[in-house]
């Protein structure tokens, strides 16, 4: 199922990239509430993705950013066809193409895909791998990394939800070696290949995280919400490289 | 002069991208100061571009971000062998090796190069162009945009200078459609593409934007420092794709 998950990632992809610094057709989901994008492209590989799906496992749910939620058996594909759809828009390089298998519990499976640079990003139980031009790597996230000598990547600050998150993010920011802002799914791409140490974001969905999870965790990371909870449903997340470093920021952004 | 310096540019990447995402010796220029890291990619990279130069225009000046200036007959290379450093550490995409030549007055012709995707962008005079997997096209930014319509880029806000340019930053991004964090110089390559309207950075070095000014402005935009000054010396820099949204930035970033 990751090789399906894989293949299904890339033809996605393939329906994405030739509308990448093209012209697009841009709604508001929520307009005057926040800008939030949706392309043609978004949508034209959700339906491409769903019709994969149907046709080798009918029995299947699937729960998608653009299309919402289809019940099925027990096992679901949680699917964001453009993760990063603001840095797509802006014709910049951090999105890809995320695909998850859920089983009701936690994700079994985990596929990231740029199409631009051919990048795959694939995890399942305590592996994962990266592939780029022919050349399939395992991943290991970086070991023995303490919080002064951590390299911190966040989306944006923008995103956390509350004064409180804000505060707490501002106290282990000021603790690591280097802080950079941007990234969406890449930064947790980054994060598996051992280049960046702690990952934190504020408000994700099921759909942005889920297909991460099994990377980050097959990679050797930790990932869970800022309280040590389950980030399988989304929320603030807090990802690490390794369990001594989770704990030390879980201190900090766990709060009172 | 601009083939030569697209082919420095590949030369350098060549020599940087062995480096990326491999084993990184790292230094700190500014021990307790603040973050700044040196590879030695970007050193080696430097040292590729000097020979390159000393060989070809032996009475040419260059300034690299390295190893300083060396004086010429007026006309001077600018150099950042590896711009977004941070990004290049942290495995992700949006850094370049840049190169600029500077008459004195304004640099005259500017390249940049990421050698992860291969991509180039080069301008000089009143045109620039974009390169990718062997097709050269004519880049254009985006003209006629409002700022209620803008996509407005920046590498971090807590690159500005003080409470002031932070103030004066908040309050064009409450204008704009749509802010987005992180990007260094592909977030002006972005602009180039027609893809991102405004770019603000706060102390940028000379060598930081002088490579963009000619692809910016060759593609149609403009680019000034804040109170409208020339940039070709560094400071707090605002890029736009066209005059009128420039000059709607500029009264509120100039302040009073």
């Amino acid at each position: 199922m990751l090789e399906f998950a894989v293949q299904t990632a890339r033809a996605a992809g393939a329906v994405v990239l030739p509308h990448f610094r093209g012209e697009l057709e841009i709604q508001n989901k929520l307009q005057g509430v926040e800008f939030d994008p949706v392309t043609q492209a978004d949508k034209a590989a959700e339906v491409v993705i769903r019709e994969r799906i149907s046709a080798r496992y009918p029995s299947h749910g699937v729960f998608g950013e653009e299309f919402g939620l289809v019940q099925g058996d027990g096992l679901t594909w949680v699917v964001d066809p453009i993760d990063g759809t603001k840095s797509f828009m802006a014709g910049m390089l951090h999105w890809g193409v995320l695909i998850a298998l859920f089983d009701g519990v936690e994700p079994i499976l985990g596929v990231m895909h740029q199409p631009f640079t051919g990048e795959i990003w694939a995890g399942a139980g305590d592996s994962a791998w990266y592939e780029h031009a022919g050349r399939r790597v395992a991943l290991r996230t970086r070991q023995g990394v303490g919080l002064g000598d951590a390299v911190l990547a966040t989306t944006s600050p923008r995103f956390l939800r509350d004064a409180s998150e804000r505060s707490r993010f501002a106290a282990l920011e000021r603790q690591v070696r280097l802080s950079r802002y941007g990234g969406d799914c890449y930064l947790y791409a980054s994060l598996a290949m051992g280049l960046v140490d702690l990952g934190v974001d504020g408000t994700l969905s099921a759909y942005d995280i889920q297909p991460l999870i099994p990377i980050i965790r097959g990679a050797g990371g930790v990932v869970t919400l800022w309280d040590g909870g389950d980030p399988s449903l989304g929320g603030s997340v807090l990802a690490a490289g390794c369990p001594a470093l989770h704990r030390q920021a879980l201190e900090i952004l766990g709060g009172p």
